[in-house]
Formats: C-alpha cells, structure tokens, sequence
C-alpha cells in the first residue's frame, strides 16, 4: 500500500518556511497530488520518495543523473578528494584536470570557466560576447529556456523593462525570422543564443534543419556576432562533443551544467581563441566555483563519458522505451507524440489540449513506481536496466489501460497556472 | 625547504586552458609570488598547497570554513546524507528542517528560499523587492560588494548602462547620502541594501555608528522601501542573528552564504512574513539548488552555531590574535591599522600608499606558513587552536623582523591592476 503521509507532512512544515512551500523548477505545485515533492535516496536509475516508495526515476534530477545516482567510480573520486578537502582558499589541482580534459573532448573550446548554475553560464556568455565585440544585442528563441536571471527567467514578476533592453527575440528553426531579428539590431549583435533542439514545456520538441544549424552559423559570422551554443540541459546526451558538431557547426561559446559531475554541482562556459582576451577582463565569481571536490567527480564523469559506451547504451534503452511505449499506446489505441531525442522524452497526448490525459497517465504511472513527467521533457539515464525497462513497460501498460477504461469521465486538468500558460501556448 | 614547482607547474597548465590561468576572487593575480595558487589538502585551521606547504589560513576560503575544514560533525552529516542521495528530483526533507532551524534563529525572518552562489541570494532579493513594492530602484553603498552578476560586479567588462539603470549609489554610514539618493528616486524606491560593516578591499573597514544602523531603518520605513542586510561576507561571524540585531534593527529580507554549511555549497534569502507572497510569484532557480547533501550540513552547521561556544572562542582567539599582532608591530616600530571586527581583520601599513610594506609582510608570512592577505578582509576560523596562534606570532614576528630589516630598500609594488585600484581608491 503507498503511503505518502511523510510526504504530506514535510509539506506542511515546509509551506510555514519557504515560500509556498516549494520553488523553482522542481516544485511539483503544477502536478498532479500523486507526484512527490521530497526524496530520501536515488541509485542508479531508482528514486525514493520521503515515505519510501520507490521510482524508475525519468527525471534523473531534472538531467544531472547522467551514468547512474550513486555512481561507483564518481562516488569514489568525489569520496577521496572529500577526506582531503572541497572548499578551500584557491582551486585544487582538480581545476586544471577538468580544464584540460573538457577543452580537449569540445571541438570547438580552447578554454574553460567553470561556475555553479546554469545561468551563471549563460550570464557570463552574454557579458562575455558584449566584452569582446563591443555591441549589446543578445539574440534568443522566443520560449527558450537559458537560466533564472533578471535577463531570461521566465516570470516578468519583479523584471524591468531594462533587464531585457538589448534581448531581441526570433521564432527557433526559422532563419528569416533570425535575419529580421539581426537586422533590427542594425549592427548591434554581440551574440545569438542557440539551443541545441527546441524543448520548452507543454509543448512538442522539435530537431533543428540541418540547414538551420548552419544558417545560424552563416548568418553570425556575416553578423560580426558570436554564436553560443546553451548545451545545459542537453550536454553529454545527445554526443560527446557539442550537440551541433554533427551539423559541421562549431560555436564560439557553449555553456554546460547539470551533468559535468554526474549530480555534483559544477557548470562551465567554454570559448574559442579568439575570445580568451575578453574572458579576462570580466569579473565573474562566485562562493563555491572552485571547490575541489566537484572537480574531481568532474574529471572522473568526464573520463567515464570518453571511455565508455554510456552513450551508445543509453541511446539504445532510451529508443526501447520509445518504441514500447509506442507499441502500448497503439495496442490501446490511445495517440501520443513522442518528439525530441530518444534521451530526453517528451510524450504528450493526442486531443489533450488541456493536458487531462497526459496528468492522468503520468499520475497513474507514478502511483505505480515510474516517475514520468506530463509537461517538461525527461531524460534518461544510461544506468537504466533491463529490470528497469521492465518495471516500466509494466506500469506504462497499467496506466493505459487505466486511462482507456477512464477516457469519457476525466475531469479537465484544472490547475489554474496550467490552464493559464496553455492558454499563452494557444494564443502564441 | 619550500618549494613551489607543482604550483608553477599548474599555473603553467592552467594559462593554456583557463583565461588568465584563473578568474574570480581566489585568483592570486594580485598578489606576490609568494602566494600559492592551488591547494591540495585543508583540515582545522591549516591549509596545504599543492607543493604540500602547509599555512595556518586566514582566509578559511574567503569565508566558508567557519567551524573548521574538514569538521567531523558536518562532515559525517554530509558523508550520512552523500550515500543515500544529493541531486534529485527534488528537495529531501532537509530542506525543510534547515528553513525551520534557520527561520528560527533569525528573528526577523519568517521563511528561507536556499540558493548557491551569493549572488544567487542578492539578485534574489534585488527581484523580489521589486515584485513587492512594484518600484525600480535599488540603493546601494558606493564600492560595496553584494556579487558579480551583470547589476553588481566591480568590473565594468560587458556590462550596460541599463544593467544598472535603476541602481542608485550612497555613501556608507553616511544618512544624509542615503536621504539624498532617496529623494533622488522620487518615490521610487524598491529597496536598500545594507552591508553589515564597510569591508572594502584595499581599504580601512569601518564599523557603522549605531545612529546609522537604526538610521537606515527609519529612512526605508518612510520611504516604504525594504530594508535588504546583505551577510553573506559576516553571517554567522559576528552574531548567531542578522548582525544588525545588536542595533534593535531588523531588516525585511537578508542575504546569508558561505558559511552557511560550513563549506558545502548552500546560500539563502529570507524574509519577512509581509514579503512572502510576493516570493511566491518571482521564478528563481538552479540545477543544484535543492541537493540533499549541502541541506545536510547545513543542519548540522547550524546546530553547532546555535549549541556551541564556537562565537565567543572565536571571538577570544581573534581578540588575542588582534592583541599580538599589534605588539609585535609596535614592538618592532612599525605602524599598522587593524580595522573591523577582529574575526574579519584587515591589516593595513601606515605610510604605504602603494602597499609595498604590506605586500612585503604578508608574502614574508606565506613563505613561513602562515596565509595572510595584504588587501582583502580575512577570516578567522573558530577552530584556530593555541598551537596555530603560536605558530602565526612565530611567524608575523619574523615577518616584521624582515619588514624591519629590509624597509628603506623595499621596492615599490608593482602590479598595474593593484596601481590602478590604489589610483581609483585616492581619487575618490
């Protein structure tokens, strides 16, 4: 029988002390009752909730469980470099290592700087590109996501007008809308913000034309403007290299984060040449950059990512999963789309514009001990077992079933914050 | 014999793959050569380089080592926590105990959101103070440090006009300056940040006048703007509560890091229960912001702080260090200034306008295993033992010795950036 009585309570409790009891991307305020907000353990690719139940976790922390939580040889870098020290007065020689290493796998990346979050990447990208060209305007895809800053956070609450000046937004996979957007900068552009395929929440994902990839490129380099490639949510899952290398396109900058150190906290920015100048003027820093021992989980991720077939293996299940939860839906007769690389899933439901049937199959699913997400894209770990896979396709089959003999008499997916971004979607 | 070829080693590494061979606040670029870059080991009170030199540091890495490196209780809160999960789904319960045990000792917060880097925490609040009160302008003392994202950092590369548009300067524990750029905002006044003491690098700090403190209170109540104590730098340093609180002032949000887990990454903002629903509708957020392991010794760090004489032994020891130090310079005929609290000190020469003696007498230190700073506020550790402050009189006195002996022939220091900032600093 589950239970989620410990889950209820930390809630409570949690609600008197920290603002609606949960923020930021790993609240589950939009989600079904059924989802978990607190956690006691993960391993490989299983996840405990506080009350105990256990998940085949396809969140995988959101994408920083790359090779498995818990893993044996990132544990044991991390565990060594602990007992001698972490945050100290200067970096260890950690620091260098993963410098070396990270700069030696990215084709394009001469140097690293390595920071905590993922819009710190992004920020020090964007100063970065104005401090070496000289100009202000940084062009993004209208609804991508690159971090929590005043210039890109998603809610308007509390941001000026000039927080987003100089941010001058094009519609992803659309060149001409890309050319319009330069040439209202008139000359302006310091950089053009990538992402390496389109994954925003509610919505499909879709894979950039290959003649889009290079289109951007071209049209940078006319520009005189950098090109940053944001590999945060996508780094080390779909290559070993930056995602677009397999278009021929290189970056000037690319920002990394989540799975440098496996779960340890760690992102980066990497530059060319020709930027190495201007990435010594700028004064970023921060508390815990330099600490030793996510460096070392660092290195020792990094080199498990260059000498092993994680990513041939995950892509492997990852297709698995896709096909048999193709199958299922098919057998039920229920339509879904699948969109977006195998690796990082995004499955929503045919005529389900208010998502009813995407909450009920996820909640349905997680009651069971498959914890899938209705509206943000998934990720797949390459710890991912055949018992794993198993498990799943048990309880995705379950949850079909359960949502088939449930389909006229769903109530509508009511959450007002749910309905409101839906209606933004729609009317976009 | 001290030597230092695998620092040169690293540091020649690093030039190829990092900007500069390093960035940020732990960078030694300013510093004499004496100063290691890299450090390979920390436990208690010491430090040791890459070469294996071992300091009694001074520095605790800039604020973080509080209680200690490698602290056996923190470090067994966070071991206990590290093997049953830290970045996950989401929060483990953790996060709520550390809200509640924070919220509890902070008298006027009544909620925490958690963060990691400070700037995480000063952005925060710089946001939802304008969510608040639905007002642009930020106030903050001229040359004080709150972070280095775009609205803050001291260098001026790759920053707008319009990053700072709505920033409006003050000068410290001056009321007719703050009244001044309060009427200047013309109604218009989201907030006031405060730093607890004027710590400034290159600089006497000075403490504020109790008639400041309060003063600042009153102006943010008639201007009805929130009153923001940035502690990141001093939290836990001065006092178990805001440092303010010693003045009977309590501030509507404060900033706190560094030391909050006694090493592992973790910052925070809190907050007034008035504040509160505004905090629910800002987005914040960040890849490793809810991890399990830095929450768990977080809880721990702050047991110690609340259950333990750890402030008042700090306090003595630093006393003592303070008393000795002056002794020996006045013993030897040298002029210094120590300035601020003396568990935060600043060492300053008389008479050396371009900190050549300074420079001379911390450099003679670190070759003697004692790490001092010449220009940037230090910290003293609670777990500083007496044969650590032995060890530090052996060698600041036979730092002053050489000081004494080499005065009249010390060359000018000659470091363009430190010349540059000392120029700055006497034309303000």
């Amino acid at each position: 029988m589950r239970t989620n009585s410990k889950n209820s309570e930390l809630l409570e409790r949690a609600r008197k002390v920290i603002p609606g009891g949960m923020y930021g991307h790993e609240s589950v305020a939009l989600l079904p009752s059924e989802f978990p907000q607190f956690f006691s353990r993960a391993d490989g690719a299983r996840l405990w909730d506080a009350d105990g139940n256990a998940y085949v976790d396809y969140m995988c922390a959101f994408g920083p469980n790359l090779l498995g939580y818990n893993h044996p040889t990132v544990e044991a870098a991390a565990r060594a470099q602990a007992e001698l020290g972490d945050t100290m007065t200067g970096p260890s020689e950690f620091m260098v290592r993963l410098a070396e290493d990270f700069v030696g796998m990215i084709d394009h990346a001469d140097w690293a700087m390595f920071c905590k979050n993922g819009s710190d990447a992004t920020s020090m990208a964007m100063v970065l590109s104005r401090a070496h060209t000289g100009r202000r305007k940084i062009l993004v895809a209208r609804g991508a996501y690159h971090g929590a800053s005043p210039w890109n956070t998603p809610s308007p609450k509390g941001i000026l007008p000039e927080d987003r000046a100089h941010i001058i937004y094009f519609a992803y996979n659309d060149l001409d809308s890309l050319r319009d957007a330069v040439k209202s900068a008139d000359g302006d552009v310091a950089a053009v913000f990538a992402t390496p395929f389109r994954h925003e929440v509610f919505q499909d994902q879709t894979t950039p034309f290959d003649v889009y990839a290079k289109g951007v490129r071209q049209i940078c380099d006319e520009a005189g403007a950098l090109l940053i490639i944001d590999e945060i949510r996508t780094g080390f899952r779909l290559s070993r290299d930056c995602s677009w290398a397999r278009f021929g396109v290189k970056p000037d900058l690319s920002t990394w984060g989540k799975v440098l150190a496996n779960g340890y906290p760690l992102s980066a920015l990497l530059g060319a040449e020709k930027i190495r100048a201007a990435a010594q003027t700028i004064f970023v820093t921060g508390s815990f950059w330099f600490s030793a021992v996510p460096m070392a989980a660092g290195v020792e991720t990094l080199r498990l990512i260059r000498e092993t077939d994680y990513l041939e293996r995950m892509i492997a299940i990852a297709d698995r999963l896709r096909a048999g939860i193709a199958e299922q839906a098919s057998s039920h007769g229920i339509g879904i789309r699948q969109t977006g690389p195998a690796q990082m899933p995004q499955i929503l439901f045919e005529n389900d514009p208010d998502m009813r049937y995407g909450y009920f199959w996820t909640a349905a699913a997680v009651r069971r001990g498959v914890y899938l997400h209705p509206y943000h894209n998934m990720f797949v770990t390459s710890a991912l077992t055949e018992a794993d896979i198993e498990k799943t396709f048990e309880v995705t089959n379950a949850a079909f079933e359960e949502l088939k003999r449930s389909y006229s008499s769903i109530e509508p997916q009511s959450n007002p914050f749910v309905a409101a971004r839906l209606g933004a979607i729609a009317a976009a």
